[in-house]
């Protein structure tokens, strides 16, 4: 049993985070998923945090902090620094506890992060030209102005609050055996994992990250907390720099396993959860779910968990994810034809694709093409198909039937 | 009270059919969702049908009423025709049930919808032209085989399985106020409607069609089971030509308000659901919620359902309808500029354009355009933008510094 507890936190006070939460929200759902249980050669749930009321689970370390606030310090507000689900998570608690909330953002914040946020009754200030100095703009303004500052996650109630998604699962699922989850600051894991040592401490806890942005990862396997120079991921959830030394010593000797994923391989997570489980998961939801592809052989026949921590993911990024979701399938076929440049090529082209019950998405005919041959012309084709192998159908058909094609995979 | 009851179903065999279900299913998620209740002026509660393990209620009767047959009935086997939900639906519960099925569907239909199928251990036959077609075989095959037919609607049982929809919402809400839900064949609507008359009769009842296949809304109107020449309409799961008069018989008196929305509605309920619910809902699915805006101000401050019946929607029109809601939400810019066809020109442009704040998603860039002058070029750009008022300042800020634009809308 690890002794580490730089917050003094006890399981006691994850189960009472549970009582006070249990006031103003539900517990999510956790949902056995069929598709995902075949593929990967296991019993899958997943616990749909995206389903909260601001679709993440920061709004339970949120509701419990300030819940532990004295009557004098609610009279003084609120503040925090953030541009993501903090700060929804903050402005959403506040109001149902009847405090004032100010969130700090960054200059170059989203309008649709601002907006949502002020929905929720929060006051913004725009601070700083990265979260850093958002961060530590919203220091002196708690210092001058008495405002009580909500961290993000390095806090004993915070924490308290995020662990009790662990306390839902055990009465949700009370055998599982895997529980897996990304890690940000640490704040979603380190309750997890304190919950679940304690009470089910034979639950294999996997810690995921973004493989651009594996601050914790890498200083857990160093055993010292590191920054990094710079982050790289769409998962802008868990694009964390600065590995806070407590939230290291809570999480060090409590996973069992830490890995990461691409982006790409992220991407594709998202879209297996929007087709298979019909859920929309930002990246750091889906995650866990990449990774768990990656370790099949150790998770085969167990009932596994994969946190799906929030869903507040742009539809443009999502409408992008899934165009190259399709592409990486072979669902979508971006291919070039060179035509004779004489009347009723296209027609007979378009006609050849018709007939083999592929769709046409987009079409760009380019007479004006240099690196092509006079009497030659270019067509660039956006094509919907049914898979690799129609994919691979349709390809051989325009291949007997046009000139040579370049296909872009 | 009403007394029309064709198929002799009470509510002791919904009852009985909700213990039979849950030897199956637990019950689907009823979750509230913030966004969308302030949006409505209501307490708005989606029942996510498309968390069930084939993405739909379907499975529900078609549980009940295999599990109604005897067992020289089960040795036989069953058989459906279906290319849709009520396919995967029967494989699904005849797998889970150890009974064989055999699956009937048209020529056409997608390759995804027959691999699907296949997947949950049905055998599939492709038979006929359109449903119709597929329908009739279905039938001859039947009667030949002596396999159990399990019709799509039109049963006794399975219209009791798709009940326990309602009875689940009053253990989940008992005081609900209002349900809306879409009819395709009527089995939802009819389910939920004879359980609901007898447990919670002043609860407001809603049912929706498409306004490309409003056969059974006509229906109701003039008193008689009609059949359209033709459905238009993208949500595939309620496009039924046909209405069965056992059908219009349960609904008639049932209902307290018939409603109709267009595919441009459902498309942009999709994305709200998308959006502020984390769900991916086909078209049948989003459809409550499109119709739910044109009824405000009959809903305001009461608890309302929605019935998110399915989610297996292709991700290429999921796709497709979030770049047209983007468009029509003024988030995605199609434009075009003419310039002067001169080095840097093109350089500029795309230097005011980031200076703004707006991503290019596309740019054609065309010289040999004939419509322009000799001196001139034309560029069509897709931009994403953070609203209405971004893309207004976006369009100013063009407006001064190149030469007049087309602003596609």
């Amino acid at each position: 049993m690890p002794s580490q507890n730089p917050f003094g936190l006890r399981l006691a006070d994850i189960q009472d985070a549970k009582r006070e939460i249990l006031r103003y929200l539900e517990p999510s759902p956790l949902i056995r998923n069929a598709w995902l249980s075949e593929l990967l050669g296991c019993e899958l749930y997943l616990k749909l945090e995206n389903m909260q009321p601001i679709g993440s689970f920061k709004i339970r370390g949120a509701i419990y902090k300030i819940s532990k606030l004295t009557a004098e310090e609610r009279k003084r507000g609120v503040i925090a620094a953030s541009a993501g689900n903090h700060a929804q998570g903050v402005a959403w608690a506040a109001r149902r506890l009847g405090v004032r909330a100010l969130i700090v953002m960054p200059k170059g914040a989203p309008l649709v992060k601002i907006q949502n946020t002020q929905a929720l009754g929060a006051e913004i200030v725009l601070a700083g030209e990265n979260y850093d100095e958002a961060f530590s703009h919203a220091q002196m303004v708690a210092q001058t102005s008495k405002m009580v500052m909500i961290p993000a996650f390095a806090d004993q109630y915070v924490i308290a609050g995020q662990g009790t998604v662990a306390l839902e699962l055990l009465d949700q699922l009370p055998d599982l055996e895997v529980i897996c989850a990304s890690i940000g600051g640490g704040g979603l894991m380190s309750g997890i994992a304190l919950a679940i040592r304690e009470l089910h401490p034979q639950t294999m806890l996997i810690g995921c990250q973004a493989s651009g942005a594996t601050a914790m990862l890498q200083s857990i396997r160093r055993g010292e907390a590191l920054t990094l120079d710079s982050v790289h991921t769409f998962a802008d959830g868990i694009a964390v720099r600065k590995v806070n030394p407590n939230m290291l010593e809570l999480l060090s000797h409590r996973l069992d396993l830490t890995l990461e994923a691409d982006d790409e391989d992220i991407a594709a997570a998202i879209l297996s959860l929007m087709e298979k489980a019909k859920v929309i998961a930002e990246g750091a939801g889906a995650l866990p779910l990449a990774v768990l592809e990656k370790i099949r052989d150790r998770i085969q026949g167990k009932k596994v968990v994969v946190v799906v921590s929030g869903g507040n993911i742009d539809v443009n990024l999502l409408s992008r994810i899934i165009d190259r979701g399709l592409i990486r399938a072979q669902r979508r076929l971006r291919i070039n034809v060179l035509l004779h440049d004489k009347p009723g090529s296209l027609a007979r082209l378009t006609e050849l694709i018709a007939n083999q019950g592929a769709n046409v998405l987009q079409a760009i005919h380019d007479r004006s093409e240099p690196s092509t041959r006079i009497d030659q012309t270019d067509v660039a084709l956006t094509l919907e198909t049914r898979g690799p192998e129609h994919s691979q159908s349709l390809i051989e058909a325009l291949r007997q039937h046009v000139l040579p094609l370049d296909v872009d995979r």
